[in-house]
């Protein structure tokens, strides 16, 4: 089973790594890393670089695409990574996004018509991609399945392992990964978090991606 | 604020990606990959490299010392690393670990009286390195935080922003890495997993591990 992930400069480390950590599990998963262009591609904030094996180029069909976001999510579409995964989409069994992946997806036309979702902050830029925001944090619209922000895409892996082997595979990895999140505080969301931290967090966000 | 992550042969991603998007999100932080030689390193299971920039041998102290594990952590432990981290260690704020990186530590000898964590499955090992198991998710003595498997480095580095710079500040990048854990099943602990499944798994990792 091909399994691609692009990455871009400045995209988000654990919107990738998350559902590669749950992905790379599954019997006979064959995780290939893409970028427009093939070599080392730096996340965002700076200093974590990972590399592209392939360029898109080469690739012009997989069984799951899991498609990171980051603060220049839509510069990486608008660059042609949007106009890729257009290319790839009708091949896939599951076409996925993590994050603001979810602009990269909308761009390229996916997200007609569907439900889906994105980090909070962004959420309002799914309608411009004929998209309905949904609360909930891993969407599965027919073979298109988005996340919400960062770490909900090891959540949304969990569940594309399941729909993919089966529920014991797909709980026999979370017990492989040790996935029993106890985080110390309960401030993980827009509706838990202090307004205030929303709203400087919001500000901070909308300065970062330009 | 000097954050310094080693890298091996065979380390498992998100042991060092879950801390990495928590900590580089801290005021100041400067990250830094490292490995015995600097270079692109392969996690276990392989296809994902992550790029180290700068040797060990040209890091003599650090602010923060984070130890990713993986199936081979005491074959790199004894490879080189084991005393590397010996060295660094008397100049961190905070020494930590994330699942078999408890190995490392262990071998190096930091872990010598205190109560620890680990993978599940390498549990056993503690007692080994003068350490007494602990069944907590995050386990903090003194400036030694040891993490249990993979995913539990994402809760350790939130307990350790919050050590660093306050609750305020690791609530607002719990947030921003929209941490709401939903996994679709409760299967991420020993204690919660179906008996048959953590035996498999348990032969599985021993046979891996080798």
């Amino acid at each position: 089973m091909r399994i691609v992930i692009p990455l871009f400069d400045g995209f988000t480390a654990l919107d990738a790594v998350g559902p590669y950590e749950v992905l790379c599990r599954l019997p006979d998963a064959e995780i290939i890393w893409t970028a427009l262009e093939a070599g080392p591609v730096t996340a965002e904030p700076g200093a974590l670089t990972l590399m592209a094996k392939v360029a898109t180029s080469e690739i012009d069909a997989c069984d799951v695409l899991v498609v990171p976001g980051g603060p220049r999510s839509r510069v990486a579409a608008k660059a042609g990574l949007a106009d890729w995964v257009r290319r790839v989409h009708p091949s896939t069994q599951w076409t996925t996004s993590v994050c603001t992946g979810a602009d990269i997806l909308g761009l390229a036309g996916v997200l007609q018509g569907l439900e889906a979702t994105t980090h909070w902050s962004a959420t309002g830029r799914l309608a411009e991609y004929g998209a309905t925001y949904t609360e909930e944090r891993v969407v599965v619209q027919g073979k298109v399945v988005t996340a919400a922000g960062v770490s909900a895409g090891i959540d949304m892996g969990l569940t594309l392992a399941s729909l993919i082997a089966g529920d014991d595979v797909a709980k026999a990895i979370q017990l492989g990964i040790e996935y029993d999140p106890q985080p110390a505080f309960d401030s993980g969301s827009v509706a838990k978090a202090d307004p205030a931290t929303v709203d400087r967090l919001r500000g901070l966000i909308a300065r970062r991606s330009g």
